[in-house]
């Protein structure tokens, strides 16, 4: 029965100290989103399969992790090509009776197509005395390998050849499914993939509950069959804070100033908070003269501090970014200095580009507006390179980079999406939001030495247990203790022959609890308690109230 | 591609009221467990298929949520299948070549146990070579499949022949696999079914990093596909404190003011904490001389308050426990009164039975031990009846009753195991726990009006949104309330041609907004903010700081 106990790859176990940080970093976001005006949601771990696939590409529908349904799974998928396939053959039962051997291969391939489309429609149209029949591609694939069975017969074959025919056809079909069709009729449910989208499904379902603009805040794990990396994981936290329902720019300014109160409450100083525009995006694409070559450019120009420009340059060109094109946005390669100064360029860069002046216009607006709200230790930079999920923000796109003295992605993204809801049927919800990358936070603060020492919620004092009277006389104490919020307990064995108290001090000390106290018959008599501090060696003998007033945290 | 969106049954969305509530009682619980000394871990959601498999009986495996591989998982099902036929083939063709035909059946019939012996050996072994073959029921499948298939052939057949055998055998095996035997080839991953095994299992794994004894805490989320039922979910939370490596009866002393201490925080009075031992219940199965009859026994025991004695009699007799048997135990039926009384009258119940007597003395320490500590609205009580999770508990049990004003069942429970970990290869650790039903806690605390009224983190201030000018200068304003912990926020999006206000008050009110400020141009001008008591109505113009000292929570 032994095994050597591991966990699946990609996944993590967290230490008591692990979860005291993780904590520290997820109740000061949840503190600013709350003083910020966000509330809170929750979301099932998993969501009905169709909820999610298709939401994120292909790329996204494959890392989705999909959940087994229960009970005979299996049997439902070998009934339903069973089902086809007798349907299959009641069709050549059909053909048999109508005496059409040797009747034109075609005229009996335009029935077998009937029966197919038939079968197609009726798994569409639900009907239930067949809604267990495989996915369409399943479908096909049983009627092409009928076809290739039957094409050559020159006459109704007798029974036990029929029987061998559907023998190949079963084996064939068996041989020739793949994971992807089988997948919906042995899975119904799917592991959360992020949770913008279960967001989205949570206010078209409860829109009659929900008051608008809606801000809502969510921070709850997610996971993805990614491969594992250093700091990628394939389970993990998000903490999204979104507004749905408005348009209003002051929604970035406020989403940029909430970036700045948590990093700054976090002591996390000098992240810079990359803004740009799709609309910007939009406006170099139709002034380079294709929209197709927008990532190619993005990805390019992204290089110009690593490479250079001419390398750049280069780079564009065998894109097949036509030299006019790059010629027109020069200015971009030079583009540096303050925001301002860059919004001014873009104004010449993107003078033809009707979207792309919205674009500067609305960049304009939230500069400004930060200019005289002031940051506290974050600082906003225009960066025209940034285009994360470019097929998904329509306004506002931010990123997050971490202190240039530590190696690190982005902490931090997020941007506008005019059709949050659209998917799920409720058009015309524009939403923004922005998220926090809780795992990089915790490697950037781990580095930097920003963790406050306090942050372990470890215990305060360990009563040695001398035995059961001394254990019951402190037990009254801790309980004293624990009522003014400190942390107190007895340690769980007694002392036997008057050995192993060593061990006890040893525990106290393994486990860095700064406070031991010792109770004997001595103090029992007097009602008191000797208290040893463990950092200084100090011991004294003090009152419960003493001993409550020195154990308390400042 | 509008679709109605729902979640999968068995689970819930949680709106901000309901999140806040949870996170009360979460919070609550929290505190507690860590005043007292317990350290929290964090597992993974999914753990490897084989650290869970086997551990709740053959219900619990069945109720497991298996999550599927990623990638073509079909694949290595068929190809596995596919490599043990052709395997049986390669054999086939072995008897072909020695010309064995015409040779005893049970010669070739011993030859294929061979091979088939041979398979299994490898698969066990983790031959790589052959790694992914079926598991051994789909071999034995395979192996009757081709026994069947060839046990009556007379002489060897030839090629056409045996293509039709081989797609006979694919098609019978393939008709008549089970789900639960592709289930190890398809999934290898499961969802956490509880938190005591994946503790177990971070107790092995980790226990050179552990210092010993181990007080840990853990509130995390579990799943099982039971069928969902009002107040029984495919998706909760246990809280779960444990104590691994002492087997000090001080620890269950703990537990139950543990329990006080968490149940008056939550002003929820009158809770009974029920307490039983195994020793009692192995001591009982003694006296009836029938251990199998256990459980019967307190299932029958425990309706003696609705059905009456000698009902309850008439019941055991007809599960087969002995006249004799019941006679021994008649003071069962009459225990009542004090904790005391009933161990006075255990111990002439148990008098002859070794074990009975040291459940007594284990109780009796316990009960003493609180009765010297005191409980602050929780009452103990003896409960003989009490048996949950008879096959795993070694000592204490304890079970916890909401007031009898509400009906619900269980709002905790716990106990001793002897071996926590001896499953995974660690013998001989001592484990006592117990465990918070939050979704029952809410229930009950909702009944009966015990949430505090502020335990919504709602917004406490809205400021109406006039125009940019005055939306930039009460942003400023905003960001000082949130400096000093005041959940403020700006109403996103502009009154347009003076319109819309009444709409901006309403929003206020419907999201229960304590606090409105208003700011036009006669307050820019004197810097002031008109503050508006949404409950009372009243409105008077004042500086910031008396809009900070008004708007402030007390």
């Amino acid at each position: 029965m032994a095994q050597k106990p591991s966990i699946p790859k990609g996944t993590r176990d967290f230490n008591p100290e692990q979860v005291a940080k993780r904590n520290y970093i997820f109740n000061t976001i949840r503190g600013a989103f709350e003083t910020f005006g966000f509330q809170p949601i929750e979301t099932p771990s998993f969501e009905n399969s169709d909820t999610l696939m298709g939401k994120y590409g292909d790329e996204g529908d494959r890392l989705i992790f999909k959940i087994l349904n229960s009970g005979d799974y299996f049997d439902k998928t070998k009934n339903g090509i069973m089902a086809a396939i007798r349907i299959g053959e009641m069709f050549y039962q059909e053909l048999s009776k109508d005496e059409l051997s040797g009747v034109n291969w075609l005229y009996r391939e335009s029935r077998i197509q009937i029966v197919h489309k038939f079968l197609k429609a009726a798994k569409n149209g639900g009907n239930s005395s067949i809604k267990n029949l495989p996915p369409e591609d399943v479908l096909d694939l049983i009627f092409s390998m009928i076809h290739r069975n039957y094409k050559d017969l020159e006459s109704i074959p007798n029974d036990s050849k029929r029987q061998e025919l559907f023998a190949n056809i079963y084996t064939s079909v068996f041989l020739n499914i793949k994971s992807n069709s089988i997948t919906p009729s042995i899975s119904e449910k799917a592991l959360r993939y992020d949770l913008t989208v279960p967001f989205a499904r949570y206010v078209v379902q409860h829109q009659n509950e929900i008051e608008f603009p809606f801000k809502r805040y969510q921070i709850q794990p997610v996971w993805r069959a990614d491969r594992p990396q250093k700091g990628r994981f394939r389970e993990f936290y998000q903490c999204d804070a979104d507004v749905v329902g408005s348009k209003s720019l002051w929604q970035e300014v406020e989403f940029i100033q909430l970036y700045d109160t948590v990093f700054s409450a976090l002591k996390l100083e000098g992240v810079t908070i990359k803004i740009n525009n799709r609309k910007i995006l939009s406006g170099i694409a139709e002034v380079i003269g294709a929209s197709d070559k927008l990532i190619d450019f993005t990805v390019a120009l992204d290089k110009l501090d690593k490479i250079g420009e001419e390398k750049v340059k280069e780079d564009m060109l065998s894109k097949g970014i036509s030299e006019t094109g790059i010629s027109k946005l020069q200015p971009l390669f030079t583009l540096s200095g303050s925001f301002e100064s860059q919004i001014e360029s873009l104004k010449t860069i993107l003078s033809t580009s009707e979207e792309g002046q919205k674009g500067i216009e609305e960049l304009d607006f939230i500069n400004q507006a930060i200019s005289e709200l002031g940051l506290s230790t974050a600082k906003l930079q225009l960066d025209v390179t940034l285009a994360r999920g470019l097929n998904y923000y329509t306004g506002a796109i931010f990123e997050v980079a971490a202190p240039k003295t530590v190696k690190m992605g982005s902490i931090g993204g997020g941007g506008r999406y005019d059709d949050l809801t659209g998917i799920f049927g409720m058009p015309n919800m524009s939403g923004v939001g922005i998220s926090f990358g809780l795992d990089r936070i915790y490697l950037v603060l781990e580095e930097l030495g920003l963790f406050p020492k306090a942050v372990n919620k470890n215990v305060d004092v360990l009563f040695i247990n001398f035995g059961d009277k001394e254990a019951l006389f402190t037990l009254k104490a801790i309980k004293k203790l624990r009522s003014e919020g400190i942390n107190a307990e007895l340690y769980p064995d007694k002392i036997t022959n008057g050995k192993h108290m060593r061990k006890q001090m040893n525990h106290a000390n393994n486990r860095n609890i700064p406070f031991v106290v010792i109770v004997g018959d001595e103090e029992m008599t007097s009602n008191t308690y000797t208290l040893k501090n463990m950092v200084s060696g100090d011991q004294e003998k003090v009152s419960l109230e003493t001993l409550i007033s020195k154990t308390k945290k400042s």
